[in-house]
């Protein structure tokens, strides 16, 4: 049964990205600190193409959150930097030739393109589609493996909203960016249907999993 | 020299505090659940006449947020849930005969009343001044020991706002409680001068310390 999962690094003031976001700052300013707890781990050193890194809570966080999804959906901000009508040199994301997706990404904009196949089975597929019908395409995509809504913030708010994601989880860092992109400001997920599940604190981050009911 | 400091227990999503505060929930629908990482310590054990408990870092983030401090100051709504005028019969805050600060404790209200004289030092004034006047009383009482800005969040919030706060203490906990009372919602604690000087996580919350600098 494809669950469709969201995971999100936020600061303890509750943003999920800093300010600014532009192709010198992706993550928007000091949007990289609410990632130190994986940069670290074997998965992410393994992802980058190293060896070694640590293993333990935060790794198994990291890699649940890369294994187990046959499509991923995202936002155009999520894509890259550009906004509105693509330029004649296209961008091509910001993962280089091999992204570490491995299976078909929706992006949704407002400006669609073909399609672009990049190495290692990543596809990306842009659409003006409505969500809920490119989560259909997605989880037919998906083949029974799980979608991931994999950003950014107003994406994932979109499909939260309606009600359309399972199980999120939650990174959260001892840090406060005091401006960004909110994550949860006006929701109440515990009137979404959303319970904790699961929880884990290590000397980096807190964990939490909730799953709707 | 007198620091001005604050402790909040807040959820993941932000809320010091659950909804529908009142006479049976005071510390509103769930708030408990922000304070489970201090119940089980030593230092609260203590302070409610028990022996035992746990030590280590909960107990020392719970020690540190009730000692050391000269004279506290607290809204009207953390001393009790009466609003508006004082009943005849009168209520004489949650914490019973002895209550737990041993000092002078300031209460912010519209509608001032005799000082109230408990056991064991402390002594309840309330007061109708400003926040800056009552602070400059408290720390003319607290004779260079620490001034604790007690809560609830209205009157952590006001006080952070005119820049009167030196340190804070987070103990943020893995519940999301959806509504309450929102600590930080507006406020960019970076741009008030704020950073954090010391973090800690335990297996039941995040402890974060911010300074003003």
């Amino acid at each position: 049964m494809t669950k469709v999962r969201a995971g999100l690094a936020i600061s303890a003031d509750g943003f999920g990205a800093g300010p600014d976001q532009g192709l010198d700052n992706p993550l928007g300013k000091r949007g990289r600190e609410l990632h130190d707890w994986q940069f670290g781990t074997r998965t992410f050193q393994n992802m980058i193409g190293k060896d070694g890194g640590s293993e333990g809570v935060d790794d198994d966080f990291c890699a649940r959150g890369m294994r187990g999804f046959g499509a991923f959906i995202m936002g155009r901000n999520m894509f890259g930097p550009i906004r509105g009508d693509w330029p004649a040199e296209a961008w091509n994301g910001w993962w280089g030739p091999n992204p570490p997706y491995h299976a078909p990404v929706y992006v949704l904009t407002h400006y669609p393109r073909p399609p672009l196949v990049m190495g290692g089975g990543t596809t990306f597929h842009f659409t003006a589609d409505s969500i809920e019908t490119v989560l259909d395409r997605a989880k037919e995509a998906a083949g029974g493996r799980d979608v991931k809504i994999a950003g950014g913030m107003s994406t994932v708010r979109q499909y939260l909203r309606a009600g359309l994601i399972d199980e999120l989880h939650f990174a959260i860092s001892p840090v406060f960016l005091g401006r960004g992109e909110s994550l949860l400001d006006g929701f109440d997920l515990p009137a979404l249907g959303f319970a904790v599940t699961e929880q884990a604190l290590t000397d980096k981050a807190m964990h939490v999993i909730l799953t709707r009911g």
